[in-house]
């Protein structure tokens, strides 16, 4: 993967499982975010039979084929590599980036999540592409979250990486300027799309207030 | 795999994690059920870090090949792969086989768990090389493992499939007889070894208890 191509494509970064959720299915989500513009559309569900994630994944793999969209999958490497994602994302207590890259070479791009300095130290040591940095704000999306980072932690990092960083948990179209502000390439969200009256609009305003922040 | 060589291989098989239980290393107790003669190890980790994971994993892995005996990942086809395992485990909720064997073809073994007459139809269907059947009996050491299904479900199973059976679930050497009675190729235990004041000998009791039906 060309890192110079990649940063111009984190803008909006949809995080999601395979559940309704708003009165809508998973893939509906994808479609009108797609619509909406999003950038990528990562798969992240923890608790579903595997058999249900790969059938539903497989569609939403087809989806953003078709609008090429980048597709990533959370967690399992086995589960990327069987729907052909383009990327795999692994949180600090999933596989480290070094050894998922044993199994998917650079066929793929790998994501690592990382909330503080030394994660994200030791994910870059690691190989990583890119870096989910957070959660940003508070969250009720993730449990596990953790108290929020701030956006200044992305500053921090861009001190010492210029890997391309997504910003994650609590962003909002509001609030995502002074995510972007500190050095992120883009943010990654699910309330702020998934279960909104509207996901293509919300995908629109998220789409525009990252814009200015793009390619600079 | 060749199937003939397998039955003879599946006597007694010890399922564990990578935490210390009955005041021993996990490696320890893998040790010690080595020395009493056991045939398969299975990781079976559902909570811990994968680094950690991989780290425990990768020295009892090493254990097993320096003692021929088979080592089997659960649930996770890509660790089962960075293990370089002889085989990978699945339950009803996992990776269905057919899909793992996409992954790792005939480089390693697939045994799918069923804990009814349907479920082993449809495990033999999406290309099963064995069968964990349970749980045999009441057990403490898997919470979800749902009401006990008798030893009668490997005879009704033995009726219409010659794969290689392994019962699990409340097995000691007191009750496997009754289990390989109903065609069994072998009993997979957790506490009947791990946490037993001496692993060694609880193994070779399990091993004395099955060898009169191994080969049969």
């Amino acid at each position: 993967m060309n890192p110079e191509a990649w940063q111009e494509r984190l803008g909006v970064y949809l995080v999601l499982g395979i559940d309704n959720a708003g009165g809508r299915s998973a893939l509906e989500t994808v479609r009108l975010a797609i619509e909406g513009g999003v950038d990528v559309v990562q798969l992240r569900e923890k608790k579903a039979p595997l058999r249900r994630v790969l059938e539903v994944g497989r569609k939403m793999r087809e989806l953003c084929r078709e609008h090429d969209v980048l597709f990533v999958v959370n967690d399992r490497v086995d589960v990327a590599m069987l729907l052909d994602a383009d990327g795999v994302h692994v949180g600090q207590d999933d596989l480290p980036a070094g050894e998922a890259r044993k199994l998917i070479g650079d066929h793929m791009f790998i994501g690592v999540s990382a909330s503080s300095v030394a994660e994200a130290r030791w994910a870059i040591e690691q190989g990583a592409d890119y870096l989910g940095v957070g959660a940003i704000y508070a969250t009720g999306s993730k449990a596990d979250a953790g108290d929020p980072v701030t956006p200044a932690l992305i500053g921090e990092i861009r001190k010492f990486s210029a890997l391309p960083i997504v910003g994650i948990g609590g962003i909002t179209a509001e609030n995502c300027a002074e995510v972007m502000e500190q050095g992120a390439n883009g943010v990654a969200v699910i309330s702020a799309i998934v279960g909104q009256p509207d996901p293509k609009q919300a995908t629109v305003r998220l789409k525009q207030a990252v814009a200015p922040f793009i390619g600079k």
